[in-house]
This record gives structure tokens, sequence and C-alpha cells, in this order.
């Protein structure tokens, strides 16, 4: 844990530079709008610790596989959205020496990130070599009112010297990447022009040998300079003519400011940009249509009011408010305002990626965690389409899992889909995860029923849904095998969603989800109007497909305990030691412990048989949601960030507001605390989802039964009061409660 | 299957160049002498298909490990026996240009190799650029007599035309690796040397942040250069006094010889080679001490001679002599040769590759194929110190066994063997392989009852043995645990010999090693004199482990199939659909199947409750056997190499000579007919001792009991007799069988 930032109801921020820290702060600083976006990186030169990183959505590399030990089936590439354009750069150059923050003498130093308005602001004074003072102001934003823009205010001012100030601002595409398999560098420039204050680069990826079409992205930027003085009343900017230079060099562009100045003085840089990419343009069109926006985008003076209306609107329906406890707030607050940054669901060809915009672990690339834990989020906050968008973006990836199955040797339509993915292809390469966590097929279905039970648009069915369903369940079907032994359906060699066990037989969850995903497809077909022509697409063979579901639906095999009457996690579990966590030395066992101690322990990583109680808990009785409570509880370890948020919310369920609580705050501080020491990574964008679902699940107590809303509120003690609006079939409602009960406002 | 080369019942040939499998060829002909060996790489110049080979026993480097999703505990590197300097290259130029073998028209081609003289000839003639005829006449070989010297003679003749003749003579140490983790070269240049016809180099591997000693080789060559004349009465040779040229270059001498020649005539060289390295020498010494060594040994007229005696000698007591079917005699031939090349029990540092010195597969590391295949070979076959070696190397590592335990959780002196070493160090990084296929711990100790029960050597005990055994067998008293729900010790999260299956539970060899081993410990604590003093060494706890022991022994849970009266492979293998492996339509598995379906079939990679059975065959008697034979045989699809001997012996055992017969057929001839697909990466040394047991021990149905011969034979109808000879506490017997029956001759 570390306490170093300080922070209001709306703001976060640092009131000197912690160096040691500051790859946590820019991940924390990063600025999103679904379309592109920053890690809180410093426009001048920095060579301290840093990460690098600048995203465009839907924009990737397919980085070549390597792997130790080769496995038949694995995929040849990892997709990865990659570090792109450098956008914000601005050197600053004094009597021609670039200042580096790393090296300067900071006398005063204050960044803050505003949740509020979804700006970035900075201000720093440093002496230089020679004594030299400078006062350095920034503040910049990523446009959620118009996506393809960014803009950067930077001023540097002369604090206590004559001589020569210049500001070179620049756009650069020779950037590397943190995480590359084979320490390439994956942009290749393709064009630039100059124009007076502007000046645009094009860059593509390089190509590769895996049929991955190369993307090519175009940056423009205008740059408006201004006379800065300061007098005992305060700056001042004038107009002045500057003629820029310019700087080229392979892919990069720059246009250098200088001018002579006195104490006081100083320039003042706009630097606004505009950031196109060759999934919404053609290669050719991209460079003028940058150069055409930003033109127009550097004359809108409206631009920054436009973007902070927008969040302005933004909070009006997806804020929670917490009264009575500020850390609680500003925690929730910091998790909403990064989901709003990541993924705006205006385009379905995109996802979310586990670190959104904010670093590059884990490639960008698409998880169950959007089914399991995000649509939830997007269909209580935003227009329904949103969360149709995210299923869309399965059903447009259905020919590729049916590939993807056929290549581990399904057949006839069965579908898997992938474990991680960018375009729909499968990039994971473990085999215990990428051939056998298979249990994320459900979820893909799951989500359907959870959009179709929220919002109530059967309709999505017909056109889309009963075909992803359709397919899954077919995979299902061949997955399970009979076992004349037990003479029932087993499903052997799994990995549940608890990954410190692999390669399991009969994981309850999956064989649950598996059974589920039979049954709801069944009761789907009886849901759609277009029911021959989906059959005859899919060429279905009703009587002998449906008779095997059902026989499968009748005989799967479930482990159990019957002593304690709970579900087992998978066949052999009671032949482990089973020893609750609090009575483990070393934690957390993930970075102590060797794999294979890991795996025969009994030890959790994450909700499994109680991920099945959360999603399907109208099966069961409050008694068996309290049994199985009590018997994993004690043995998970929390190791995976989407953990605490699901035994929140059970354990609200079952009156444990005091165990809630406790799980709510390992998830809601998460990054702001670096409680997992790897916030310099990125933050855990999916798991954000997660608090925002305990919060609202678990402590509001909120459900959606067929398009009705539901609530039994368990408040913790700390708070006094919870208030947020949701989005219903019904229309939006706000909800407010306290510890005397609660009210539902229609809006 | 490849039948392109030739044999009769000591030789293998070609008789023109199958440039397509020239790799297959290279590894077919390697030679080696236990001390360094090298692959039938051609000498001169050549551009094609090749893979470079040229191998220092005990010499390696520690190349950093690999893999696409790092495990806790993983090793830091992959130690491997890495290509080394080449001593056999000689250019051939003819008026100035080198001869490339690969772009010459070959107009006659003879490769051979002799394992009754452990040598490699070849002859080739050659039409050049311009119609230029040369004939090239070569034979080598890796003295068996001297084991630090090699000898190249190497002809080449202008047929038709007059001009200038040269030879390069050189030793080059700019090699590379085809198996390196990222394709960096091992080597630097630490010494050179050139005086008249003789010249040395020495190389050193690179520094590495492991730890790992660096090491040198020295290379030093003495040529002796003729002249040669052919007419109609044959060839002469004609002293000659060439000054030769120096030939400098990084890692690299040569000399040059260069002569005017008319049709007829060419120039013959004899090349001496010494290869030592600083396993025996200081680095200081070696170059010197090479080219002392390599003067005396090209004034030696009888090293030839001397080594091809050595061959004679050796072939006397190790020769399997099968009347009536060439085709298994060349086979068992090439298989005894390559072990007896490979390793020569001299040295207890050294151990046995799975490639020996012909190839950089598996990266000629130490795996339990020693303790479970190879050991009978050399016990039988050799002086018993060999084998007794091959334990002491054992010994050496149990330090680290114990530290490699220590970092995988266990304590008081529990040992785990790594799966795969050179230096006692765990390279292996697949965590179902490295973490959990602990049988192999079971095999080292197992090869101590091997080696004690042919031998009689109990001293073996007191002085070495007992303490390796207390390590593992308090290994395993840790790795088991209690089930409270079995009321059972169990063994979790293993894989077992059959690779086909990881992270099982309660694989049944796996847990009968086990018990045996704790059983085999106490009853050795009887055995040895100094008992007090290992105990107090070891820090044994007397009462209170070998009352654990003795609960384990009494309390182990083993899987098995009442209903059939089966032993069971693991927990759950009756949950799988049995299908035998004639019903599979795609082979082999482990090319045409994803790898989460090979592992949850029931196919067996290699012989699993089956290695127990073969183990320890007097512990159940034969319906026993019978009935897991016919049970398991039929499931497996023996992709290991390892495999069809132990099926071999089990189906002699039970009087299914056929069946063995079929077995014996895929094993014997493995790389002589490239049956896997893979000889190209060198011969499956280790296998070739299985291929060996199999005669032995299956058709011959020798079995050693307390140093006591006895047999009971099973010989194919193919084969008219068998005889060989072996070494018995009694002393040297020769064992006659024909389909009469059998006799055992005294020596």
């Amino acid at each position: 844990m570390k306490n170093y930032l300080k922070y209001d109801q709306w703001k976060i921020w640092e009131d000197r530079f912690h160096a040691e820290y500051n790859e946590v702060t820019e991940s924390i600083m990063s600025l999103g709008n679904g379309k592109f976006g920053i890690r809180g990186n410093f426009e001048e030169k920095f060579t301290g610790h840093t990460l690098q990183g600048s995203y465009v959505a839907g924009v990737w590399f397919p980085d070549k596989t390597r792997v130790g030990w080769w496995k038949n089936g694995y995929p040849d590439y990892f997709a990865k959205v990659i570090n792109s354009v450098n956008w914000i750069g601005v050197d600053v150059e004094v009597d021609g020496a670039v200042v580096n923050l790393a090296e300067a003498h900071i006398l005063e130093f204050h960044r803050e990130i505003n949740l509020e308005t979804g700006t970035l602001m900075r201000y720093c004074t440093l002496e230089l070599a020679g004594g030299k003072q400078i006062r350095i102001h920034t503040q910049r934003f990523c446009s959620i009112s118009n996506d393809r823009i960014g803009q950067v205010d930077f001023e540097v001012q002369a604090l206590n010297f004559s001589g020569k100030l210049a500001l070179v601002s620049y756009l650069d595409g020779d950037v590397r990447n943190k995480d590359s398999n084979h320490d390439e560098r994956f942009w290749l420039e393709t064009g630039k022009k100059t124009a007076g204050d502007s000046a645009a680069l094009q860059v593509r990826t390089k190509p590769n040998p895996f049929g991955v079409p190369q993307f090519d992205v175009a940056v423009a930027m205008q740059n408006q300079v201004s006379l800065l003085r300061s007098s005992a009343d305060g700056s001042t900017v004038h107009p002045a003519r500057i003629t820029p230079a310019e700087i080229l060099k392979e892919k990069y562009t720059g246009l250098k400011y200088e001018k002579e100045v006195a104490p006081g003085e100083g320039l003042s840089l706009r630097k606004t940009v505009c950031i196109l990419n060759s999934n919404d343009y053609t290669t050719g069109e991209l460079l003028a249509a940058a150069q055409k926006q930003v033109e127009e985008a550097a004359q809108n003076h409206h631009l920054l009011h436009e973007h902070r209306n927008a969040w302005k609107k933004a909070w009006e329906n997806c804020d929670i408010v917490i009264e009575g406890d500020v850390s609680a707030q500003i925690g929730i607050r910091f998790n909403i305002f990064h989901l709003l940054q990541t993924y705006n669901g205006t385009d379905s060809r995109l996802n979310i990626g586990p670190k959104g915009f904010t670093g590059e672990k884990y490639g960008g690339v698409t998880y169950w965690d959007t089914e399991a834990y995000c649509i939830p989020f997007y269909l209580a906050s935003s227009d329904f389409s949103v969360a149709r968008n995210l299923l869309v973006y399965r059903y447009n990836h259905l020919p590729k899992a049916i590939e993807n199955a056929k290549k581990l040797g399904f057949k006839d339509g069965a579908a898997l889909y992938p474990m991680v993915t960018m375009n729909g292809e499968e990039c994971h390469n473990e085999w215990e995860i990428t051939f056998e966590e298979i249990h994320r097929n459900g979820a893909i279905a799951y989500a359907i029923y959870d959009y179709i039970n929220y919002t109530g648009d059967e309709a999505y069915l017909a056109e889309y849904g009963l075909e992803v369903l359709i397919g899954i369940a077919r995979f299902w079907a061949q997955r399970v095998n009979w076992s004349a032994d037990k003479q029932k359906y087993v499903m052997l060699g799994v990995t549940g969603p608890n990954e410190y066990e692999n390669n399991v037989n009969n994981n309850w969850y999956t064989n649950y989800i598996a059974v589920w995903t039979l049954k709801y497809t069944l009761e789907a077909f009886g849901k759609v109007n277009n029911l021959s022509a989906i059959l005859e697409k899919t060429g279905f063979r009703q009587e002998e497909e449906t008779a095997r579901w059902k026989d499968i639906i009748e005989k799967m095999y479930f482990p159990a305990d019957a002593a304690r009457n709970v579900f087992l996690q998978q066949d052999g579990f009671l032949d482990k030691e089973l020893i609750p966590v609090d009575q483990l030395a070393e934690r957390p066992i993930n970075q102590k412990w060797s794999w294979d101690r890991i795996l025969r322990s009994c030890f959790i990583k994450q909700a499994d048989v109680l991920q099945g109680l959360y999603f399907f808990e109208d099966d069961f009785d409050e008694d068996t949601h309290r049994r199985n409570f009590d018997f994993y509880e004690p043995m998970t370890v929390h190791e995976s960030s989407l953990s605490p948020c699901v035994h929140s919310i059970l354990a609200c369920k079952l009156g444990k507001t005091e165990k809630a609580y406790e799980m709510y705050l390992r998830t809601s501080r998460l990054d702001l605390d670096d409680y997992n020491n790897d916030t310099e990574d990125g933050l855990h964008i999916t798991s954000m989802a997660g608090t925002w679902l305990s919060v609202i699940k678990g402590f509001a107590g909120i459900r959606i039964k067929n398009t009705e809303l539901e609530i039994h509120p368990h408040l913790p003690a700390q708070w006094k009061s919870l208030t947020f609006r949701m989005g219903t079939k019904s229309g939006l409602k706000e909800i407010y409660i306290d510890h005397e009960g609660h009210r539902v406002r229609e809006i």
C-alpha cells in the first residue's frame, strides 16, 4: 500500500514528485475516450522510470508466439494493442539545452487528475544547471465529445533569467513496446506533411506472416503559440508570430518555436491533435482527413467546454454517491471514470482490454471479463446499445470460434470462443488455459441471457443470439463424454475460474454452466420467430442434437460432498488438505510457492463454485448458498483482482455485511493503493466493473429480474447513504439507500 | 520409413548422395569416444542441408530460460552441451575456387560407417565448373584407445586437368548452435598458436549471469601432407615439403597447402587433432598440453590400429549375434555401437544425453533414462565400475537435489532429483514435467537396488547409496498427504511416465515406487555397518521419520478397477472413453491432435502401470501381469521411443512373442529407418539401451536375481539363434539360444 496520493471527492493528486512511483502515477492518471488513450506520461523529456503508452483502439500487431515448449494447437501469434504515436510530446529547450525532468532540481510539483472534468493538470518549478529556474504548467484531455481529438496546453516561463527559450512540439512514431516477444519495433513510416504551424505523421504496422491486415494511424497536430508575460498582477498572453523550424526524423515530425525571453516571460503552446486510423478511413484518405479535422478542432474555442459538458452529462447518470466515506467515494468514482474512458459502445469491433488504455499487459485483448463483469455495468449506466454491441462483437466472431473449435477436434458447427482475442482468433498460449479454461464459453452464453433479462430485448435472440447459443451448446455436447464407470456424462481435463487448479475433471462450475447453456438454448428455440431459418443456417439436426442435449441435461455428473452437503469444485477435491487461508504463513502464494504446490493445495484463486452460485443464484436456496460460501470462502486467497467482488456480493446476500465490506475494500482501491504492486503495468479496468457490481448487486442489493428492479440493500455501517441511477427497461431510476430504508425515484 | 541406406552385418552405407536426407545420414554416421563426438558432417565446404555438430563431453553453456508464461520455481537456465570447435574441416580449392559439395556435380559418391572398426569412410568424384573433375577420399575416427585424439585422412586428386590444388586444414570455433534460446553464439576466442604444420585454438564459453563456470576447449592439429600420384598400377604417395600459409580469423585458424598438379596427381592430408578441456586441465595448461599430445599422436603410426583393436575388444564382450535376420543384426549392433561411443564410464562427472554426441536436441542433459534404461546395459556389457560411476554421478548431485526440493517447499533433507540436468541443477521448464514428473526420483532409488542386485556390491549402500535413498524417501514422505476422505495417503498433482496425462492424482506407478523406496530404504538401514554415522550426517530423526514411513507404507492409496481387477493408471481413469489404438483414424496423435484432446483421451504415450510391473515384476503374479497388459497395451500409442521395449519385455514374459517382436521392430531400427522422422535431430541414444533390454530381458529372458543369472528365452520365430556375453558377479558368460534350448558357457 502506497499512500502517496492525495484525494478529495473528485480529484486525485500528488503534491511532490514521487519518481519511484512514477509508473504507478502514470497508470492512475491515464486519460482516454474509448477511441484512444494515453498514460499520464510527461510531455517534456523525462529519462527516469516511465512506461510510455499511447494506444489507439482497434490498432494492434500480431506478435509471433514465444514459448518454451510448443504444444499442438497453440496459436501463431498474440494480438497486442501496441504503443502508438506519442502525440503529447513537447520538448523544452533553455539556451539550447533540452530540459530533462529527471535531471532537473524540482522546486515545486503538482500533478492532478480531475475525474469530474476528465482533465489532467500539472505545474512544476524546476531549477536547471546554472541556477536557471523555469515554471511549467500543462493541462490535457482526450475529448469525449469529439473522440478523434486530444489537446495539450503547455506553458513554460523563465523565472530568473534572460535567454533563449524553445518549445519543440512533436509527433513521434519511433516508439517501443515494453511487451514485445521478440524485441521488435512495430511501426513503419508511411507519410509525413508539414505546413506552417501544423504537421502530420502517418505510420503503419509492420508486415506479418499471419495474414493479419496492417493498420495505419495518422496523427495531425496544429500548434498555437503565444508569448506569456507575468507580472505582479498575474499572467497575460500575447499573440506571437514565431515561425517554427521543421525537425524531421524517421517516424518523427517536430516544430520548434524559439524566442528570446526576459525573466517572467515565457511561451504558451496549445497543441491540438487529431488521431485517425485505418479501421475508419482508407489508407490514402487518412493523412488529409486528420489534417482537416485538426484544423477545425483547433478553431473550436469550445472544445474543452464541450468535453467537460459531456463528462457532466455522463456523471449525471453514472455516478454513485457514497455519503460518509470519502475514501470509498473517490474509489468508486475512479473506477467508473476509467470504465467510461475505456469503452463507449459505439463500435462493435471494439471491446474492453483488462488494462484499457493504461498499459500493455495482457495486450489489450478481450477476456471473459467482459461478459462476466463488464456487461452489467454498461447495461445499468449506458444506453442498452452499448451492451448490445459487446454481444454483437462475439456474434461477429462466431465463424472464428467455430474454426477455433475445429482446430481442437470439434465439428459440426461447435464453437469455442477464445480465451483471449482481438479479432476472434485465439491468442493465448498456455495449454491449461487456452485449451482447458473453457468455462469462458459459458460466460458468453450467459451474457446473452443477462442482456435479455435486463433489457427484455428478446429480438436479439432471433437476430444474433440463438446462433451463438447453438454454437456454444454444440461445443458442450461434444466436450462431455459418457463415463461407463459413473453412468453419467463427465467433462474431463478443464481449468475452472480458479486457475490454481489445472486439468481437473468435472469442475462443478463448468459442468453447471454447460448444462445451463443447453437448457437455455432449448428454451430460446421457443422465443424466435425465424427458427427454421436459423436451424437451416446452422445445419441443425434438430431431433438428433436436441435428444443428445436433453440426455446430457438429465445425466450430467456434478461432484458433491454428501457429508457437508456442498458442491465440490472438482473430482478429488476432498483428497486435499483443507486448510483455512488464515493459517497460511506465506502470502501471496502466487509469489511465494512453486506452481505445483499451489496446484495441489486447497487454496482458491478466485470464485469458482461461488461464481456459479452468483450467476445462477435463483437455482439454489439460501442454505445452499450459505453452506458453500462457508466452505469455500475460508480457502479463497483472492489472488485475482476479479475475486473479491463476487464474494462481496454473496456475503451481502447472506447478511455478512462486514465480510462483504472487507472484500469490497480489497477491490475498490486496488489501483489507487497499488494493493498488488502492479499498478505500474496499468489499471485493472475489468475488475473495476467488479467493484461497481459489489456496490450495486452487493450493498445496494439490486437485481433485475425479467426487466424488473428488485432491491434488498445491505448498507455497510461505515456509509451514511448511497445514491445512484440505473437505466431500466421502464426508464431511468434514481435509488437512494440509507440505514432507514430506500427510495426509488423515476427520472 | 526411408530405405535409402544399405547395410550388411557390420556396415551401413549410402552409394549415392541423398542430399534431402543428409541430416539423417549425418546423425547415423556420428562418431564418438565418450569424451567427444562429431556428427557425420563433411570435411569440405557444404552449403546444403546440414546440422554441424561437434561436442565435447562435460562442456556446456547455461542458456537463459525462454518461456511464454513464467511459473514460480522455473530454473533460470537450460544447460546445453554446445556445438564446439569444428576439427574435421578441410577446404579444397581448385585454381583458387573453394569446392562446395552442394554445388558440384556428383559423379560418384559413397559414404560408409563401419561399426566393427569405428571408422567413417567416404569417396566421391565431383565435376566442377569448367568440367574439371576431382576425386575425394576421406576416412576418420575418434580414437577410443586414446580418447583425446581424432584423426582425418583426406585425399583429393585432379582427374582430368592441370592446375592449382589447395587444401586448407582448419579449426573453427566460430560455430552456431541450432538450439539456442536467444540466438546467441556461445564461444569467445582465448588463444591461438601456429608453428609449421601444427596449429591450435583455444575457446571459452561466454560469461553467464548464473554462476556457472566458463569452460575452455583447446584443439590442436598436426597436419602431414603428401603428394599423391596415381597411375594404371594404383596410387602412390610421395613425401612433399609444402610450406603452409597461415589463415587467421576470429575464433579460427587454418593452414593452407597449395600445389600445382597434373592429371592423376593430388594431395593427401593426415590431420591429427587433440581435444582437451578445462574439466581436466587448468586454462593455462590447455593449449600447450593439446599441442604436446597431438604431436605424440601424429607420430604414432599405430593410432588407427590401436583404435581398431580397442573396438575389437569391445565387441568381443558386447556383441549380440542374431542368426537369420541381417536387418535385426545390423539394428542391434548399430545401437550397441552408439551406446559404447557415448559413455565409457571412466568419469563420474559425465552421463548420457538422450542424443549422445549426435545432435543438440534435449541439450545433452541427463534424464531418468539413464537409470531406467541405460544402467542394465552397462552392467552387463562393461566393468561394474561403469554403472557405479553413473550412480556416483547422482550421489555427487545430492546436495543440489536437496536444494531443488527446498525451492519447491520441501524441507529437512528431502531430495528431488531434477527432470533434466547437467550439474545437478534442474533445467527443465514445463511445470507439468519439471515439478510434477517426480517418479524420476524413484528411478534413481531403483537404480541403486538394480546395481546391488546385479553386482552384489552392498558396500555401495554404506559409501554412497543410503544417503541418496534417505533423501528420496524423505521427499516421498513429505510429498504424500493424508486424505481425510479416503482415510489413506494420497499423492496429488503428478505426471507419470505416460506424459499424455498431466497433473493427475494418485498415479499408480508413482505411488508404487514411492512406497517401494520407503521400504527399500528401511531395509537398507540393516545392510550398512556405518548406520549411525549416516544417520548423524543426514540428521535423521529415526523414530519419528521411520514411524511416518511405516504408516505411509501401510496406508498408501492405490487406484484400482475392482471389476477388471487391474491397477488404475490414476484416479478417474475409468471416466475416459476406453478405445483401442487400432480404432484411431489419426496417428501419431502428438502431431494430429491438440494437447487437451490428447490429455483427456485414454491413449498412453509410454508404459506407465506397465513400467511398474516391469520394475517390480516379482511383486505380482503372472495373471496380474496379463490382466494389466491386456488392459493397457491396446491403449498405448508408443509415441515415446522408450515405450515399445518395456511392452516387448512384458509380452515375452507372457508368451506373446509375436506381439513382442512387433514392439521390438518399432524400437530396434528407429533411427536407421527414421521411423519418427526426427533422426535428423540426432539419434535416440537412451532408447537404444531400451532395444538392448528387449533382446536381453525380452527374447533372451535374462534376469539377474541377487547376482544369479536366470534364463527363460522366447526366441522370435524369425531368428535362428541368439548369442551374446554378459558380465556377472561370478564371471563373464556366453549365452547361446536357439529354438531347441539354450547354453551358458563360462568365459
